[in-house]
């Protein structure tokens, strides 16, 4: 072979850091040597399956050979009437990643620039890379968005805004009034995204809720996912919501069949119930502070949380704990990647996983 | 509002054809009064589904909250197994679709040459726009791929030559010996893709397996589905066969979680069903024949076909008669979009459900 296939890509895919294949969980207990590994790294539901989902499931298995409803009809119906929102404004996604991803082909090219905020989610700056745009990241304030350097970042080139509220990997969020001042300066030509991933966890009244503002701001573009709160990531769903226009384009950009049929009944279906939602909700509550209490028992600084995760501080490497709590069993995030070195995101587990965590990280932290 | 999202957005998804949402079937019976339609649209198997994949599916229910296996590590070591090939050469996608996809986005941008023949599959020149790359049509021989001519139209610019084998929507196929001269001309840094979606309903022997030349042609990449004999439409399935590099390239640009829990589960599940794939190319076979002969005794022409469906010509517009079989009850695809204006496809469907379309056909060419 004479030819590099690697540098016959594009320049922005060029770019992008190689794929690092992991391994499933039972995979891993077999070249450690353990067993009952709990899992509290992908801010996945604790609760478990909702039973109306399950219910779904069983009644779409017989058109397994059916392609998927290509318009998500009945979905899109479901969130229409839950949202206040028309039908023609849904772009629905293979996750909200995928709505991510749809959002920076459809509207980034070479030359042009994303904002988006130091410690944010890692997909913006991989869609922006692929894409050969120019990622332009404003620093943190307090490990969240600093909106007010958001908007002065905003140059000619600018395409795109990402902001999520609350932010993945710290938890931190904004309120209506932060975001007021923001978004009413930003131009209407620059798209604003606003990935509410975790916004079903929020339980602050102060904290926005980017529907309100869909109708005032057309360059508004709100992401969301069935994959958290909704307790649905092992099916991959999420969805965009904006002016009908940008979902005209998103929709061009977007494969007829990204969300399967297994997906769109099991979200159609657990829109449908509220008990598991606030089932999550509560869990999610009460594991938030047990961990918070954990952590100060233990002398540990932790970033107040409003999402289903909480980012804590060590005096050494995150990674050094990772691989130690691995040993004991208990699977967290290294969040070195994000720029911070020194912590780690865990995810909110049942109260028992919670305090198997909380007594691994006492007995790794006390051998160092 | 000022400012049009349309114009917005790159200049390759500004030339996309904006998407026209479809109805799910009973919304359609609902519209047309009518019930029990048959749909022989869209080369789904009538078989239903795999009783190993139900039993799958039942299993991987407990996880519904936990995100998929980023890697497809079983489905990857099941298909390496199978086809003789190395893990590390397999690029997942969400339906072959979707690998499609990724190779245009690795590989296409603005300028860059894509070819492909006509009446291909209409995946090809959206991907190729998507990405703002130049769609080169070389002209059809008999309904199918002219190779020679395909070869012919590589300039500086082609990057990427698309090929189907068998042909979505002719179902035309070419053997061995035309793909070798074909192939031993190609250049080595352009990309070949050659679209197998239909090669397990192959029963010509002479009809080559692209897996056999990936050791000769780093530059070839073979894609393939579980959406048609392997009967996972619901689900979204595919896979690419490349170089590593190749490979390497394509899950930079991938989501990590693009294929969902069931879908893995089900795919690697029916790998393992071999008397599933021979009942699919039983009944496909059958299928054909009973078309076959019912176009004979219409006197209507047809393409054969080594798909599952079959492609019929009238000496009427396709889309009038497709509206009269939709009528009765049938749901067939016209393909005027592809250029064949007097044609329409016809999946291959149960033996009843396809005397049923022949009956309905029979009833409206005598009313014209």
């Amino acid at each position: 072979m004479t030819c590099d296939y690697i540098a016959l890509a594009t320049t922005g895919v060029q770019g992008l850091t190689p794929y690092v294949p992991g391994k499933p969980i039972d995979e891993l207990e077999r070249e450690l040597g353990i067993s009952n590994i709990i899992k509290l790294a992908s801010n996945e539901n604790p609760l478990g399956p909702s039973p109306k989902v399950l219910q779904a499931l069983d009644q779409v298995k017989a058109d397994l050979t059916r392609y998927p409803d290509g318009n998500g009809f009945r979905l899109k119906q479901a969130l229409a009437a839950k949202l206040g929102v028309k039908a023609d404004t849904i772009t629905l996604g293979n996750g909200s990643n995928d709505v991510l991803d749809l959002i920076a082909r459809a509207y980034l090219s070479a030359g042009d620039e994303a904002i988006f905020s130091q410690y944010a989610f890692a997909v913006y700056p991989i869609s922006t890379q692929a894409c050969g745009a120019t990622a332009v990241v404003t620093p943190a304030k307090d490990w969240g968005h600093d909106l007010a350097a958001m908007a002065s970042a905003i140059t000619d080139k600018t395409k795109l805004i990402f902001i999520a509220n609350p932010n993945n990997p710290t938890g931190t969020s904004f309120g209506r009034q932060e975001w007021e001042r923001f978004i009413s300066k930003v131009p209407e030509h620059v798209l604003v995204v606003l990935d509410e991933a975790y916004i079903e966890y929020v339980e602050n009244d102060a904290v926005l809720n980017g529907v309100d503002y869909l109708n005032q701001y057309p360059n508004l573009i709100v992401t969301r996912t069935f994959s958290k709160a909704y307790g649905l990531a092992a099916l991959r769903v999420g969805y965009g919501l904006s002016h009908p226009q940008v979902a005209n384009v998103l929709n061009r950009v977007r494969q007829p069949f990204n969300v399967d049929s297994f997906a769109l009944a099991a979200a159609t279906a657990v829109l449908d119930d509220e008990s598991y939602l606030q089932r999550s909700r509560d869990l999610n509550r009460q594991g938030l502070q047990q961990f918070e209490e954990g952590f100060r028992s233990l002398g540990l600084e932790y970033i107040p949380s409003a999402g289903n995760f909480i980012t804590v501080h060590f005096e050494q490497q995150g990674t050094a704990v990772y691989q130690k709590l691995l040993l004991e069993g208990v699977i967290t995030r290294p969040v070195a990647n994000y720029g911070m070195a020194n912590s780690l995101r865990i995810s909110v587990g049942l109260p028992e996983e919670n305090r198997r965590c909380l007594d691994a990280l006492a007995k790794v932290l006390a051998q160092c």
